[in-house]
């Protein structure tokens, strides 16, 4: 395998945890408000909303938003569902909704980040938009080189514009180019466009229970349990 | 004057030395060749060529093309000019182009872009690709959290496009962003569109002779000395 020019990464389960960090923020403006709900049974419903808003877009039966509106739209429809959407101002539900820009990276993910930023280009190859981005990685310290992904393409993983117009702005080829998910849909639709690909494990993603992707499904060009273990055998 | 949230900088002349970097390369280069013409004069030559070039995409001409390619068609043209095209094959104009990536920064523009990053956000708004941007921030460490500028908006400074869309793309409105430039024109189209403006002298840009940019030609709402001075005084 030829070295890897840059790695781009998924962000959402790959690097930061995304259920943990919107429970937090729920779980906080909850008790402010004396809702009783389970706050990782809302971010699971929250987060349920994500595929079907970004399906619209994928398949062109609506031009790109940002994630930031999906995540607005989704969490009115989340509240609507769920009987508490009158509980809300609209004010209340924009700040509710800065939970996806406080999320927490794994252990390992800042401290690898910057270990691997030595020896390559790190960008993040998420839906999320630059905006978004921006703002976790200033919460959880990520050192990326620049920013691409669903913004850069003005569409959503596993779209193909997702990958090559993100490898197309970094000047590289797409087998320069490694993506690093905990997602085997991810990787396979990376692998598909020619990139390389790496899957590193997050098993509790979303939570105890987690049933999908606890291990590969196919052979990826290389397997991780750390970005700080991917940082090490970086060439 | 409320804080501002970001700051985006030009950064051929504001944050790097273009002109000694790309004259670095050509040196080099040239000694390899037993090419004799300055440097200087070359590098000069080369960003003579730059405005005409973005100016035919800002009126509409010519489609978005990256800088990078720009670069590579001026060089061409300039080779022509100056008799030097039959010396350089493909390959090696190629390879000579990538002068832009090698551009150091003023020795205060890492550490202070280090500073200033534990304050606010910070990204580049530059007519150089993201592809370029993030080779020059490696080159030279520069920390930005985000690229935004000429690709994001697919269209050149003073475009007004190249100001608004990259605002938008960090989710801000224009009060709340400070464009920072060594150059007067930039600032007088930032503040047009509404950005808040910082001027940075940079009196050798141009090398000794410089006339112009020495001075602010407007009552711009921070001028400083270098970026460290700029993290400094930021709230």
């Amino acid at each position: 395998m030829a070295n890897p020019k840059a790695y781009i990464f998924d962000v959402f389960g790959t690097i930061v945890n995304w259920r943990n960090g919107v429970a937090s923020v729920c779980a906080e403006t909850f008790a402010s408000k004396n809702i009783d709900f389970n706050p990782h049974e809302f971010a699971d419903l929250w987060r349920g909303e994500y595929q079907p808003a970004m399906e619209r877009i994928r398949s062109g039966d609506r031009g790109y938003i940002a994630l930031d509106t999906l995540h607005l739209e989704n969490l009115n429809r989340v509240l609507e569902n769920v009987g508490l959407l009158d509980k809300f101002n609209n004010q209340e539900r924009q700040a509710l909704n800065k939970a996806w820009e406080k999320l927490p990276g794994w252990p390992d993910s800042s401290p690898g980040l910057y270990a691997l930023k030595k020896k390559a280009i790190i960008a993040p190859c998420s839906n999320g938009s630059i905006a978004l981005m921006t703002r976790i990685a200033k919460f959880s310290d990520l050192p990326w080189d620049c920013i691409v992904g669903a913004e850069i393409a003005q569409n959503y993983k596993p779209h193909k514009d997702a990958y090559l117009k993100s490898v197309a702005a970094l000047g590289l080829q797409p087998e320069d180019v490694m993506m690093v998910a905990a997602h085997n849909d991810d990787l396979h639709a990376a692998r598909k466009y020619g990139l390389k690909t790496g899957f590193i494990p997050r098993k509790t993603e979303y939570g105890e229970g987690q049933a999908k992707d606890l291990e590969p499904n196919a052979d990826w060009d290389i397997v991780i349990n750390s970005i700080e273990q991917l940082a090490e055998i970086a060439p």
